[in-house]
C-alpha cells in the first residue's frame, strides 16, 4: 500500500518514520536528545545523594518524558500504514517498554527492577542509524560481522572449551584454600585471565598455578589475533561491494535497499512511487 | 576397505561417524547436548552448596551419562571398519577418557583429580566441527594458524626472552621487600604486565620500578600488533584458495578432502564408492 | 602575500616557522628539548620530596623557560606575515597558554590548577610533526583515522549503549551491597570490564553477576576486532594514494600540500615563489 | 678474506658460526640447551627455598656452565677470521657478559646485581634465528617492524603526550588524598589505564575522575587499532618481496643476503667460494 503523502497520516508518517525530509531529520534529532536526557535522568536517579536531594525535579522530568514518549507512541501507531506491523516490530516493542514501567508503578509496588527497565529506552537511540550518513557504515559493519559469524563461532567454541578445561585444571591445582572454590568459580577466573581483563580478585598462589596462568595469559594475548584477523579480512572484502551499492532507505521499515529495487525486500513496501 | 552400506555395521557407521545424512546429524546433535549436560553436571558437582543438596540427583545423572557414553563407545568400536584405528585416534582416546574415571572410582579411592578428569569429555564437543557448515571455516582458521606458526614462534621467543630479562631487572630493582621474592615470581609479574592482564597482586613500588613497568606496558600494548598482523595476513591469503576448494568429508576420519581426490590423504579411506 | 626572504622578519619567519633550512631544523630541535625539559620540571615539581628539597632550582628553571618561551612567542608574532592568524591558530593558542600561567601567579593566588596548566606546553611538541620525515607518516595516520571516523562512531555508539545496559543490569543484579551503588558506578564498572582494563576495585560477587561479567569480558575481547579491522582497512587503502602524492610543506601553516599546487589550500599562502 | 675450509680454524669456524652443516646445527642445538639450562639455574637460584636446599648443586652447575661457555668463547675468538670484529659485535659482547659475572665474584663482593647479570646469557638464545627455517620469518618480521617504525613513532609521541596530559588532569582532579600524589605517579596511572593493564593499585575515587578514566579506557581500547593497522599493512606489503628473495646466510655475521650477491653487504665476507 502506497502512502497518501497529502493526508495527515501520510505527512505524520513521513516526519516520524522518515529521515529524508528536513522536518523528519529535525524530529529525529529532537527525539534523540529527549532519549539521552531521559536516560540521564534514570542514571542520576539511581545515585543515592542525588535521589535524596533532587527527587521532586527528577520525578517531574520523568512524568514529562513519559508523557511525550506516550504521545509519540500513539502518533507512531496512528500514522503507520500497518499499525500491527509496527507494534510487533523491534522498535515498536522497544517504544512500548520505554513507557510502560512508569504506568506500572501506579499498579504494582515500585521496585528496583521496574524502575531500571526504563533504561531500555536507550535502545531507541539506534534510530539514529536511519540517518543517511550512517546507513552505509552501519551496513558495512553489519555485513562484515555477519560474514565472520561462523568463523567467530568456531573461535568462540575453542575459547569456551579452553576456558572450561583451564578452569578445571586450576581448580585441581590451586584448590579451595586459594579461592578457587568450585569449577564455575575457576572458569570465571579463566575467563578473566584469558580475556586479559585481570581483576585480581582471584590470583594463583602456588608456583604451578602461576606457571599455568602464565601460559593462559600468553595464549589469551596471542589468540586475540584470531578474531581480529577474521573481522579485518571480512571488512576489507565487504567494503568494495557495499561502496558500489547505491542504497535507498525503505520508508516503512527503515532498511537500506539497492536503488534499483522497486519494493522493500523486508516488508514489501513500495520504494518508488 | 569400502563400507557395506546395507549391513548393520555399515548403517551404524554412517549414523555415528558421518554427518551427511539426516540421522547422522540428529545423532551428533543429541550427543552434543548430552556432552554439554554431562559437563554441566561435573561443574555443578564441584560447587559445595550444590554438592551437599543435590548429590543423589547429580550422582544418578552421572551414572546415566556414563552408561550412555559407554554404549556409544562400544558401538563406535563395533561399527568402525578399523576398530584399532579408532581406538588410538584423537577422538578414540578422548571418548575412552570420558568414561573411564567413573569406573575407576569403584577400584581406586575417589579423589579430586579422578572426578575432574571427566571434564575431558568436553573435548568431544569438537565433533561438531564435522558438521558441513563448519568444516570450511575451521579449515581456514587452521590453515592460517599453521601458516603463521613459525612467525608466531619467532615472536614468542622474543616475548619469552623479554619477559625473562624484564623479570630479572625488576627482581634487582624492586627486591624481595616489594613482593618480587624471586626471579620466577618477577617473570610471572612481567607476563601479567606485558600481556596487559594486570592482576595487581604484584605492583612496582619504587619510582624506577614504575618507570620500567611503564615501558613494559607500552611495549606490551604495541607488540600485540605483531601476532595480529601475522594472523591477518595469513588469513587473507588462505581465504581465496580454500574458497576454491570444493571439499568432501572423509567418512572414516572426518577430514575435509578436495572433491577430486579418490582416497582420504589422512587415513586412506575411499571417498567415492 | 609573499614573504621577503631578505628582510629580518622574512629570515626570522623561515627559521622559526619553517623546517626546510638547516637553521630552521636546528631551531625546532632546540625548542623541542626546551619543551621536554620544561615539562619535566613541571612533573618533578609535583613530587612532594623533590619540591621540598629543590624548590629554588626548579623555580629558577621555570623563570628561565618562561622567559625564553615569552621571547619566542613575541618573535613568532613579529615575524609571521599575518600575526592575527597566528595568534588564533591552534599552535598560537597553545603557545600563549604555555607562558600565561607563570604571569598569572603574580596576580592570582597560586593554585594547583594554575601550576599544572603549564603542562599544556607539552602540546607544542607536536611541532615536531613539521619535520619532513614525519609529515608523510602523520598524514597517512590522520587520513586513515578521519576516513574511519564514521564507522568508529557507529561502533562507539554501540559500545556506549552496551555499557549503559550492562551497567543497569549489573546494578539490579549485584546491588548496592556489593559496591554497585548507582547506575553511573555500574557503568564505570562495565567500561572497566569491556575495555579489558579490569582494575578490580569493583568485582561481581553473585554467581549471576559473574556469569554476566564473563559474557561482557568475552564480548569486549571479541569486539576489539571491530575498530582494528576498520583502521587496518582504511590504512591499507590510504597508503598507496599518499605514497603517490609528492607533497610540499606550506611555510605559513605547516600543512602538507601536493607538489603541483601553487597556493596552500588551508591558509592561501603562496607555495612556490 | 676467504676461510680455509681444511684448516682447524676453518673447520671450527664453520661448526661454531655456521648453521648450514649437520655438525654446525648440532653445535647450535647443544648450545641452545646449555643456555636454557644455565638460565634456568640462575632463575632457580633466586628462589629462597631452593637456594637454601640445593645451593651446592646449583653452584657446581654454574661452574660447569661457565667453564663450557668460557671454552666456547675462546674457540669463537680463535676461529673467527677477524677476532676483533667478533669481540665487539653484538653477540661477542653478549658472550663476554655471559661469563664475566662469575669471575668477578672472586674479586668483588658477591651482590644481587652481579649474579643476575648472568641472565644476559639468555640473549644468546637468539642465535637460533640463524637456523635456516627461521631466517626468512625473522627477516619478514624485522622488515615490517622497521618499515612501520616512523609511523609507530608518531603514534607513540601521541600516546606519550596523551598520557602526560591525562596524568596532569587526574593529579588535579583526584588529588593527593586518593593516591595521585604527584604528576609522575598520575602518569604511571594513565599508562596503566590506557594500555588496558589495569593493576588497580591506583583507582579514581571521585565521580569526575571516574568519568575521565572511562574516556581514557575507551580511548586506549580504540587506539590499539592504530599500531595493529600499521603493522598489518606493512606486513602484508613486505611479504611478497621477501618470498621472492632466495636468501643465503653469511657465514661471518649470520645476516641473510640475496642468493645472487657475492659479498655480504654487512661485513664484506665472501658468500660463494
Amino acid at each position: 500500500m502506497a502512502i497518501d503523502r497529502n493526508s495527515l497520516r501520510g505527512k505524520l508518517f513521513i516526519i516520524i518514520f522518515g529521515a529524508h525530509t528536513r522536518q523528519g531529520r529535525l524530529f529525529d534529532l529532537c527525539l534523540l536528545w529527549l532519549i539521552i536526557l531521559s536516560v540521564l535522568t534514570v542514571c542520576l536517579e539511581s545515585v543515592p545523594s542525588i535521589r535524596t536531594n533532587y527527587h521532586p525535579l527528577l520525578h517531574t522530568l520523568e512524568i514529562l518524558f513519559t508523557v511525550i514518549f506516550t504521545i509519540e507512541y500513539f502518533l507512531r501507531v496512528y500514522s503507520h500504514p500497518k499499525p500491527l506491523k509496527y507494534l510487533f516490530s523491534f522498535f515498536g516493542i522497544i517504544d512500548f517498554l520505554s513507557i510502560i514501567p512508569f504506568y506500572l508503578t501506579f499498579i504494582l509496588p515500585a521496585g528496583h527492577f521496574l524502575v531500571t527497565i526504563r533504561i531500555i529506552r536507550l535502545l531507541r537511540v539506534f534510530r539514529i542509524l536511519k540517518l543517511t550518513s550512517f546507513v552505509h557504515h552501519a551496513q558495512v559493519l553489519k555485513t562484515a560481522i555477519i560474514a565472520s559469524l561462523q568463523k567467530i563461532t568456531v573461535f568462540m567454541l575453542t575459547i569456551v572449551a579452553l576456558v572450561l578445561i583451564i578452569g578445571t585444571v586450576m581448580y585441581v591445582v590451586e584448590g579451595e584454600e586459594h579461592g578457587f572454590t568450585s569449577i564455575p568459580q575457576s572458569i570465571y577466573w579463566a575467563i578473566v585471565t584469558i580475556t586479559t581483563v585481570g581483576y585480581g580478585d582471584l590470583t594463583p598462589q602456588t608456583p604451578l598455578g602461576q606457571v599455568i596462568s602464565s601460559i593462559v595469559m600468553i595464549m589469551g594475548y596471542a589468540i586475540i589475533a584470531v578474531p581480529t584477523g577474521i573481522v579485518t579480512v571480512e571488512m576489507s572484502r565487504s567494503q568494495p561491494i557495499s561502496k558500489r551499492t547505491n542504497s535507498i532507505e525503505c520508508l516503512s521499515c527503515g532498511k537500506a535497499m539497492p536503488i534499483n529495487t522497486n519494493y522493500c525486500s523486508n516488508c514489501g513496501h513500495q520504494l518508488h512511487e
